[in-house]
């Protein structure tokens, strides 16, 4: 593990602990035992260690997705994998999802900036899925806005519930999701 | 509106804009603009008022789903009730919903012990309904556990995004949620 990884490792640990505005520089030179010094030869500010704790998911994200989106399959293959993506995503780096979770608001604006920028990237690629389900008359005319609203606060939920030792695994978890997102609950006779 | 209502407004805005961890009593009475003795007339601790905030929204959103389980109606009608009873409260209170979204790692073990209880119990009434849709045979034999996660993660979600100035009503995006989680993404004619 590099220092730089060792700084964002322990970072994740005392925002998630403590939170983010209460998490001194001190604090994460502590925890990874190295002088302040030190730890500003990496980072500038603490605001840069958030910005990159919230970066390294998303980028993560974006790379899966555009791969994905790329790919010369059905829409309904497409959203799978994607939805498997995110929750694999979630499930390899629990501790840093919670982090994206929570402390957002903990960036100023100009960071925000960049980092919205990134968001509704990702959030196109999930756009670009549904449209081309839609358009190729395999998925339903829905608000798509909505939609992706609604498949990523399934999956970013999962922050909050899934643990790894649990009865399910990330993939298991993904595809009842899909299976839920893509058929619904009704049970066909019944309607 | 009571003092004890003016604290839990102040502790709401602080708790959002800093985190819990890095707001004091001190800044909640300033707030407030009453003495800190005054404050802790009506609060023992800061966790008091955490716990109090994430009550508030847990006890109400209880209220309304034994409401909705008990009626006479079915689970069809249930669900779309409480997804609608749910997103309600979130677009009702959004600041005090992005507290019970991002602190409530902020309570020790006996507060949160409590709380987990009422949030076990919420959980099992969304449960309910699903169960009785199943074993009547309009809803698929899903996971329910994983279903509940699905459902409470696509309206949680909305203390991210959604504006009470924006494009569509709290009851709107309930209604898009209620008809993506019955009846899903695929156009019939496509399976």
């Amino acid at each position: 593990m590099t220092t730089r990884e060792a700084i964002i490792d322990a970072a994740v640990l005392l925002f998630n602990e403590k939170g983010y505005h209460a998490t001194s520089m001190r604090a994460i030179a502590e925890q990874v035992e190295i002088e302040k010094p030190s730890l500003y030869h990496h980072f500038n500010s603490k605001e840069d260690i958030l910005l990159a704790i919230l970066e390294i998911g998303m980028t993560h994200l974006i790379k899966e997705l555009e791969r994905i989106v790329a790919l010369e399959i059905d829409p309904i293959s497409k959203l799978r994998r994607a939805i498997g993506a995110h929750a694999r995503i979630i499930a390899e780096n629990p501790q840093g999802a919670a982090v994206f979770l929570r402390e957002d608001r903990g960036l100023s604006d100009s960071y925000l900036r960049e980092y919205v920028l990134k968001r509704d990237h990702f959030e196109s690629l999930f756009r670009k899925i549904l449209i081309q389900g839609i358009e190729e008359g395999c998925f339903r005319a829905v608000d798509v806005t909505i939609a992706v609203q609604a498949v990523l606060g399934m999956v970013n939920w999962m922050t909050r519930w899934y643990r790894p030792d649990g009865r399910l695994s990330a993939g298991e978890i993904a595809d009842h999701f899909t299976d839920l997102f893509l058929t619904g609950l009704f049970q066909p006779s019944s309607t």
